[in-house]
């Protein structure tokens, strides 16, 4: 039986920082991930780091690649109605940008620092259940190599996502879940060709949302409202590239770039939040806890922020005793939670067409839209929110 | 036959500033009132002044008993939760506030002026059809006294209410509407106590909204969310003081003083829009143009934001024949008009509970009090839209 002070359940952002955070700090961690290295070096997720998150990266000594090749963006535009407005973030949030850096290459990052410096980091590792949670000696069964074994230790961070195991060892009598599905999706694309504009569009149109992304000065990343369950193999190049054109069109001669779609996947929407975020000594951190729709690309910035509560804590009682980090750990995390919920959800609303959208609601859209283009307010209320929600 | 320069329809706040408006610029004008005076001066409708509401009316001569008798108020506290968070208005928007003064008030001031110092202000002239309009010598037919009769004029004002005559001079296929009606209502009762709290008071809670208002120092106006079609004669005395005190309970040890109450009614809550505002020579303002759900208290803003544009616009094509002001009319009013709709939505949705209310809807609510409560630039977006949106 191997052993620890806290055994990582997953390898995705939220567990490789959490790794991070925990050598930095002299505490010792096994990360267990039950995929191979090279599928979670490939997954695309998300790419927008809100200032406090590139400085918790920072901190952690990971920020050296994401400074490089990282694009601060200061602010992003709004589509609606053949017009555009900008939204210029550190003029309305006293300096705040973000970076846009792919999860993906977070990712990286972290699993190289964690190779090459820090404990334990286990691929093909599958988590069967977490146990004991209610005592000072949890324990972690998991399948490696063909056998199931064991890990015990002193604390267990749950970061393993949406489908993952930990959330399961909270008793249901104590869990309170909290959903919202959409029936619609994300049709997500990488194209090689540079971005048509330097910073991201956000469009909301008749005939759906669309967005304007971009993963480096030559590769773009585009997004399609589409019905929920929709197969990406339905949709042809063309296809895709006429209707994000037709969505993004303005009346100033702004032109769409067109170029090879190297890859395309559709992501569902979901807004899904458990509380708590602890069990005894389980501690659920990033989408193992919550889920918001991209639109407010929150979802990463989320788990940094659980991560960097949780270590803190973590670190905490575990020099000292102190159990207050802990015993707050839910809590804090929870008021950042709901208020990402709260402008996922909002931002989500504001810019995708219900499938039974009546023509009030459109037009409470486009005054919703006029609203952030003509108040200094709700502007700043967007900017804001968009670039962080604070850490803790 | 009658002539005159505008036929009025409707002596609501909207007929009667717009009559006053058109006195003091020398147009003469003649107002039609289906419903006799003393119910005119009896119907209960909202009572918050913007300032820009009360400007106005000081503009036109209307302002003195309003600047005696009128409560300014400069917040309004927010309850959720069982907490209290007050939104100071002033420090908000630089400087702006309300005046809580009756619309009925509004409407006798407006009325003595009329009979005093203006023009006609026919009572029980119940106005059958709007014709012409695409002439330049629009007519109005009307009833009084028992018999059919005509006015021609040079513009028709048709301030009559959602459910008046005017708006379906408009033909249909030049007619678009926009609608949403709402699963609740709001039981409104008068009782003679001063006010438990010195400002208003909007409460959000499990068991569904409240709101605390006041007519006077002595006189207490005080509104439950109750299920659409409620009839008010199912709840007792008793029932209304345990449901509002319910309702609005903090841990802080505030009480809700109760008194006999004098009158009870139910108001239906809907969000309507005509497009457009105009068609030829006739004119819509008001609520025969547009519906608010009461949370925002911005009906009687908006037709008075209506009539001072449109007052401004009749007097400059009567004296000079330029156009421009009222070809702008209905462009110029929506742009506000569904401002005004975009917050009386957000108001309403934010505070009641939704009969298919899900938890995450729940805490969703609770999420965006936070947001209020927490952060300048949300907050002073909800100050700056509730003091005023601006009348042109």
């Amino acid at each position: 039986m191997m052993r620890t002070t806290v055994a990582i359940i997953g390898a995705g952002p939220a567990g490789l920082l959490l790794a991070r955070l925990l050598d930095v700090a002299g505490v010792d961690s096994v990360v267990l991930e039950s995929r191979d290295r090279a599928y979670v070096e490939r997954r695309q997720r998300a790419g927008i780091l809100e200032q406090g998150t590139a400085d918790a990266l920072r901190a952690a000594g990971a920020g050296d690649r994401m400074d490089r090749e990282g694009l601060p963006h200061t602010g992003i535009e709004l589509r609606y109605d053949r017009r555009r407005h900008r939204v210029d973030f550190p003029s309305l949030t006293g300096g705040r940008s973000v970076l846009v850096y792919a999860q993906t290459e977070v990712c990286k990052d972290l699993i190289a620092l964690r190779l090459r410096t820090g404990g334990p980091l286990l691929f093909g590792a599958e988590a069967l259940a977490v146990e004991e949670t209610g005592t000072q000696r949890p324990r972690v069964r998991y399948r490696h190599q063909g056998r199931e074994r064991v890990i015990e230790c002193a604390y267990v961070a749950g970061c393993d996502g949406f489908w993952g195991v930990s959330r399961k060892a909270v008793p249901p009598a104590l869990s309170r879940t909290y959903e919202r599905t959409y029936p619609f999706a994300w049709l997500g694309v990488l194209a090689d060709v540079p971005p048509s504009h330097d910073e991201l569009v956000y469009a909301r149109h008749d005939r759906g949302f669309a967005l304007l992304s971009q993963r480096s000065p030559t590769v773009s990343r585009l997004y399609l409202q589409v019905p929920e369950h929709t197969d990406a193999a339905e949709w042809s190049e063309t296809d895709v590239w006429d209707e994000l054109e037709r969505r993004t069109e303005t009346d100033d001669g702004w032109r769409l770039k067109r170029g090879p779609i190297t890859a395309a996947s559709v992501t569902p929407m979901r807004s899904y939040v458990h509380e708590p975020m602890r069990h005894g000594r389980l501690f659920l951190a990033g989408d193992a806890a919550h889920i918001v729709p991209p639109t407010g690309a929150k979802g990463l910035n989320l788990a940094v922020g659980d991560v960097v509560t949780l270590a803190r804590a973590l670190v905490a009682h575990h020099a000292t005793g102190d159990p207050a980090g802990l015993d707050a750990y839910s809590a804090t995390c929870l008021r950042r939670v709901w208020q990402a919920e709260r402008f996922s959800y909002a931002m989500t609303a504001m810019l995708h067409r219900h499938p039974d959208a009546t023509p009030f609601d459109d037009r409470l859209q486009l005054a919703r839209l006029d609203r952030i283009a003509t108040t200094r307010s709700a502007e700043a209320d967007l900017a804001e929110a968009y670039t962080g929600l604070s850490v803790d």
